[in-house]
């Protein structure tokens, strides 16, 4: 069986439940999701797994143990950003059928049960929020996210009961940790590491925590032509300084990644000195520390050129996500597997977000990345070969007959 | 006399012609220049000047000399920014009038006519271009013009004719320079040079030139947390750089400025690596050869730092306006007069333009500057004081008493 080209070929079908052609666009509890479903049930019974939803829309297929076995988890998610592509997301759910097939062919009986979960949202595209499926599972479900509507005016709540789903149902979801070994996720990269290593596959450590800071910096505005250099207060040559040392800095440190991404100016014209710029600063580090120690430098360093530069300087914190460590004893497990078709294969942090962020409430996590094409996501031209997916089938079928009952 | 508070009354009343009572807004061929024409021929009169319009819809205040005598002309412009202040423009047509008519007051006989201009646009806030009259009175002016329209779609041909000018003769209002033996402009500083040096009045030494350029970095977008910091090709970081040693060496050169006014970022986004910044880069100096020399410096800082930053860097000229210097002979004549009653008054460029710019093609410039409150103009808060436009009344008045016919 050529495993990587199955794979391939069913991703190739499911991209067709898609609101237009270009690309995937695909939200939750919609006509395309539902049609998606019905392929993810088939990929589940081919695997020879039991399937049912949940009360919150995620399609779960379950193939048993032995009475009174734990459960390991395999999700993610089956929705796609606005013309994403045919992998973010759905390829986990792909592959995870795929790892448990394949044991199935090969007549492997596991300790444990497995489940493949495939979450109705990540992306938080439709809704103001996301992660609803993995947050039930984990208990830290918060009901009033029900009431929030999409750009129709439908309400979460609403959206799911239509779907199928029991809105007051979702709540009672959690799992019992005692019963759960633990939970793996496939993923595409989305970023450039593996590829720039050619290596097909990489080992997850943890999560990156992410913090969003507001940074304001002021002066005067003036004529460009009347005010002379000297005197100027120029709130743009104060913020410009202070974004190259931002990366500078950054640069030097292993883990983190710090962004200016957004810059408004004040008045923005031609003619006028600015007198008021205020930019984004976002900063991502696997150690929650490492990222509180550069926002102290990026504080002290705003207040050194705003001295320097005869400026106003203001940074307050908009957004803190802490960081996710992945399981040490699930990432030396699924190392050890990874390793034995792919010995190059490295650790690397996760700087995105995933459906494992949330579930690590509820057991040790574990990811696998799969090296993407440009490093490229969210676009209809992401894409990940048949080998490489073949590679972490591979992988992942060895990684779940090698974890111990207890692991 | 109080000359300085005639002046402050006079621009006090003449400020109420204006669309509304937020500063002044005062655009040409509208019912408020009208308004204030009845005005400014009283201060011509006044001063014993025989008043007419000219087909431009410049008002000319003329106070004869000996037949066959050339004559100097003094002039600025009548008209406001929206909900601009009560000098910028006027108050030069004010202080001029003020000028002859102490002279005549004193019974002094000068050896030349004097004419007070007081020109319809300069700002060119109603219409896309400005500076008609005295490009006019140069032979400079370019009939096409008068086919623009203001935001009704009016053209300048129907404002200017509605008002009472006459399009099809501007173009013959063009002067013999061999009758004119100077021009001179009395205007505000709008930058904080004279009150830095706390001292009223300041003799200009010419007009800046100007140019504008559009610098274009360009480089690779990219999740803000999955693409490691030491493979980003981020065009905010290159742009940022730049910003900042342009200035920097901008600041070293005397006369010099240079402006990064405005800037965008693309896309913009908090969680994103910019790929693109495009920015407006303005290079104002008195010496043509000083300011391409700095914009040849910023082509080959941008150079730098874009092979540095592995980033693409494009700049273009959009804009280019040769400096025009003053007369030497009449800023020293100017200089003896001004330094009688403020001895330390000192020369320095104007960043921006003015009438003076189109005089240039006609004939000798000059311009005075007198301090105005905290460098602001264009805003209802701009001032400048009694004892200021008196000691320029009096300086302006001397310096015609000492100009010679030939000069």
């Amino acid at each position: 069986m050529d495993w990587g080209q199955i794979a391939q070929n069913r991703l190739a079908e499911i991209a067709q439940c898609s609101v237009d052609s270009e690309g995937v666009t695909r939200f939750p509890f919609t006509t395309e999701h539902g049609e998606a479903a019905k392929i993810i049930r088939a990929w589940m019974e081919a695997a020879g797994m039991a399937v049912r939803w949940d009360a919150a829309g995620t399609l779960i297929g379950r193939k048993e143990g032995p009475a009174g076995a734990p459960t390991f988890l395999i999700g993610s998610h089956q929705d796609s950003v606005r013309n994403g592509g045919r992998y973010d997301g759905i390829m986990g759910v792909a592959l995870g059928c795929l790892a448990v097939e394949k044991l199935t062919a090969e007549g492997v009986e596991l300790p444990f049960a497995v489940e493949v979960l495939a979450f109705a949202d990540e992306e938080g595209v439709r809704f103001p929020t996301a992660l609803m499926g993995p947050r039930a599972l984990a208990g830290t479900f918060d009901p009033s996210v029900l009431e929030m509507t999409d750009r129709s005016g439908v309400s979460l709540r609403q959206a799911l009961a239509d779907f199928g789903g029991d809105p007051d149902e979702v709540a009672a979801l959690q799992r019992d940790p005692a019963a759960t070994l633990g939970y793996l996720e496939l993923h595409i990269e989305q970023g450039p590491v593996l590829e720039d290593a050619d290596v097909a596959l990489g080992i997850v450590t943890g999560i990156c925590g992410i913090e969003r800071n507001t940074v304001i910096f002021t002066g005067d505005t003036g004529h460009a032509g009347t005010v002379p250099m000297a005197g100027r207060r120029d709130a743009l040559v104060a913020a410009s300084e202070f974004i190259t040392e931002v990366f500078d800095a950054a640069n030097k440190i292993a883990d983190l990644r710090a962004t200016v991404g957004s810059l408004s100016l004040l008045p923005n014209v031609v003619n006028a000195i600015p007198r008021q710029v205020e930019l984004t600063l976002e900063i991502r580090a696997l150690q929650d520390e490492a990222r509180e120690e550069f926002a102290a430098f990026a504080q002290a360093l705003g207040q050194k050129i705003a001295q320097k530069r005869n400026a106003g300087f203001a940074m307050h914190r908009t957004y803190d996500q802490p960081a996710v460590p992945c399981d040490a004893g699930l990432v030396t497990a699924l190392e050890t597997s990874v390793r034995q078709g792919c010995p190059t294969a490295p650790r690397l942090p996760s700087g995105a977000t995933h459906d494992a962020s949330a579930m690590a409430d509820l057991c040790p996590i574990s990811m696998l990345f799969l090296r993407c094409k440009d490093g490229v996501s969210h676009k209809p031209e992401e894409f990940a070969s048949d080998a490489d997916m073949a590679a972490a089938i591979e992988a992942v079928s060895t990684f779940l007959t090698s974890l111990p009952t207890g692991a």
